[in-house]
């Protein structure tokens, strides 16, 4: 019996407030409207950002988080033609509408219809089409993927390879693309070069990845955790380097190993001083750093003379893919062996369990935990 | 009867300690030593970063300031085979060895025996031929050019075409050529785009020059003194806006002129608050702001979204210029009518009056003093 143009009822874990726990509800998911696409989600991963959402924001609640999933379409929407029931896809929490003036830019992939170009509703689609309780429930940048089923917008969803393993393909609608990319499209890591990433999250883990694809020579992996080491040489690491293993600061210690600093750096934590430190440890001349980590609350700082020397500061948002393209090729080089998944997969789960997941991430002892969420 | 190979006495002007005028003293200029080439200064010009030195720097005392000079070869010391006396010269604040991986590198114009390599003994050489009153006096980044006669490293020397007029190509020591350079080189201004210039002393009015030269279809000229916006047009400015006209942020303003805005900013005021207002006045997605004015007394900053967002944060030494092959072609230039010089000029004086002209600029009034130093 067909769900299509009913409401459905089903489970989702919904942040009710700041600094609690989910708590799995059951929610009303309204039909499709106008080029919107309804997704069974079958698994999705956790993100820093989905904790950056819930532990240190004010607002923005309720709301059902989760963006690093994978799915297939249960129906669609009037307008749309690019999906059909039973398609494989990943909700994308970087739209790419195809119109718009930075979509038709080879620059960049913000879209001006994402949220970061609407900083009103920064992480929270107006848009909703959940409800809880009676109430309107957010949809976490426009996806809400710790629900067994959620509507998107059609230019927020990439069609994907049909022999793609979804509880493997999740981590790539966020972490991974993010890293690789921010070394291979946002840095634009050259070979030969020699590479810093601080921080080996998934993401850090994913921007070795993308730096040793590159063809850099030296990947300098530093974390203060020095249990993702191993995993790091999994990724390509080189060498590994924790700053509580030093008196002096990291970006001498980095600046000594390699005469006078890296070529490109990364910077997978969040931590503002930590971006200070990684633009610092870039070398004079022509040094990039790139900022992937995530925090909205802080300010960072250098001085002057640091890019005046020839330094060059970037950001990277979702590793610079314009994503209805570069997350279906990613998916591809998955498929042919050209990109890791199944290694970042450190935990197991089903959605109940997400707030044991969340609490792994906390603790620094996962790298991804996926949860699974509908059966296939 | 020749000079070569005596002490030579002459006036400079030596600023004795920080925030006290200078004091027109008789020097002594030794001879070059190996790999030296002492010139006959006849026209400088004072910069910004003459006055930052005196008004905002505790040490690098006693010193004869000036860097923004042009001169004749008086004499070479062994090892010289690139200069010969009569050779028409700029003294580089930035060198170039041709030697060091920097210099051989196309991505930079540092060079490793640059003083920024050194910041030990930035703006200060450790090699100064000059003394006055039995004392040592440290030279202004390795050149001093506020004295009759001066001692460089054959690797911070540029010959020019005989035929320059050296009281107009002087300016080619800095500022022209890093407001210049810092559009066309750093920035890489594209054709077409919509620029912000913020500061329009010879650095910005320089950066505006260059904008317009690389094809830039809106220069939009910010500066706090409006009469500095005569000039700004003479050199390219589609439109001039003074902050103080306006309640609301000078980003904001710019961001409602130009659809989000600007492609490209230039921050040529040397004060952290102006270089995050240039950040954030460009456009996400694709928005490159260049820090060129000088300050080493505070950070800048901004919120890690803002580059995240697609902005890119450079900064520029010189105009990006590597200084012995790019200034004589920056001579060229102005031979050939390709770009103004005679328009930063407001000012005429003689060295004695060298107090004055820093009275001058401290107060806005005038966009460049050229000194008569020597006659020719
Ligand atoms: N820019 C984007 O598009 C984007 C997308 C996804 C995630 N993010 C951000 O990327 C960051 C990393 O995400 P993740 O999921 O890999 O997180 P994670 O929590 O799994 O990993 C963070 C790692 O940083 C390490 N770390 C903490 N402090 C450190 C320090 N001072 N020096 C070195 N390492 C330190 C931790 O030990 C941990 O291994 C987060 O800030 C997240 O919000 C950004
Ligand atoms: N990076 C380099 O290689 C390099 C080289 C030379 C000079 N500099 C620096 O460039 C800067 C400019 O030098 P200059 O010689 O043109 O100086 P200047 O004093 O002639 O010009 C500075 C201009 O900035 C304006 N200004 C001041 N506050 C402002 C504000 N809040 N908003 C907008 N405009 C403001 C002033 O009115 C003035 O017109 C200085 O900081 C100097 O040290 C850097
Ligand atoms: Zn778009
Ligand atoms: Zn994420
Ligand atoms: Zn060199
Ligand atoms: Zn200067």
């Amino acid at each position: 019996m067909s769900t299509a143009g009913k409401v459905i009822k089903c489970k989702a874990a919904v942040a009710w407030e700041p600094n609690k726990p989910l708590v799995i509800e059951e929610v009303e998911v309204a039909p499709p409207q106008a080029n919107e696409v309804r997704i069974k989600i079958v698994a999705t991963a956790v993100c820093h950002t989905d904790l950056y959402h819930v532990f240190e924001l004010e607002d923005g609640f309720p709301i059902v988080l989760g963006h690093e999933g994978a799915g297939i379409v249960e129906s669609v929407g009037s307008g749309v033609t690019e999906f059909q029931p039973g398609d494989k896809v990943i909700p994308l929490c970087n739209p790419q509408c195809r119109e718009c003036r930075f979509c038709k830019s080879p620059k960049t992939n913000q879209c001006e219809k994402g949220w970061l170009a609407h900083s009103s509703v920064v992480l929270a689609s107006p848009d909703s089409r959940l409800t809880c309780k009676g109430k309107k429930v957010l949809q976490y940048v426009g996806t809400s993927t710790f629900s067994e089923y959620t509507v998107v917008n059609q230019i927020a969803l990439a069609k994907i390879d049909p022999a793609a393993p979804l509880d493997k393909v999740c981590l790539l609608g966020c972490g991974v693309c993010t890293g690789f990319g921010a070394a291979v499209n946002t840095a634009k890591v050259e070979p030969g070069s020699t590479c810093a990433v601080f921080g080996l999250g998934a993401v850090g883990l994913a921007a070795v990845m993308g730096c040793s694809a590159a063809g850099a020579k030296r990947i300098i992996a530093v974390d203060i955790n020095p249990e993702k080491f191993e995993k790091a040489k999994v990724f390509g690491a080189t060498e590994c380097v924790n700053p509580k293993d030093h008196d002096k600061p990291i970006s001498k210690v980095l600046a000594e190993m390699t005469n006078g600093g890296v070529d490109f750096s990364l910077e997978c934590v969040g931590n503002v001083e930590v971006m200070r430190t990684a633009l610092e440890s870039c070398v004079e001349g022509w040094g990039v750093s790139v900022i992937v980590g995530w925090t909205d609350v802080a300010d960072f700082a250098a001085r002057p003379v640091q890019l005046i020397a020839g330094r060059t500061w970037k950001g990277s948002l979702l590793g610079g893919f314009k994503c209805k393209d570069g997350i279906p090729e990613m998916v591809k080089a998955y498929l042919d062996k050209k990109v890791k998944l199944d290694e970042f997969i450190t935990h197991n789960m089903t959605l109940d369990q997400i707030n044991d997941a969340f609490e792994l991430m906390k603790r620094g002892e996962c790298i991804r935990t996926v949860l699974s969420v509908s059966p296939q």
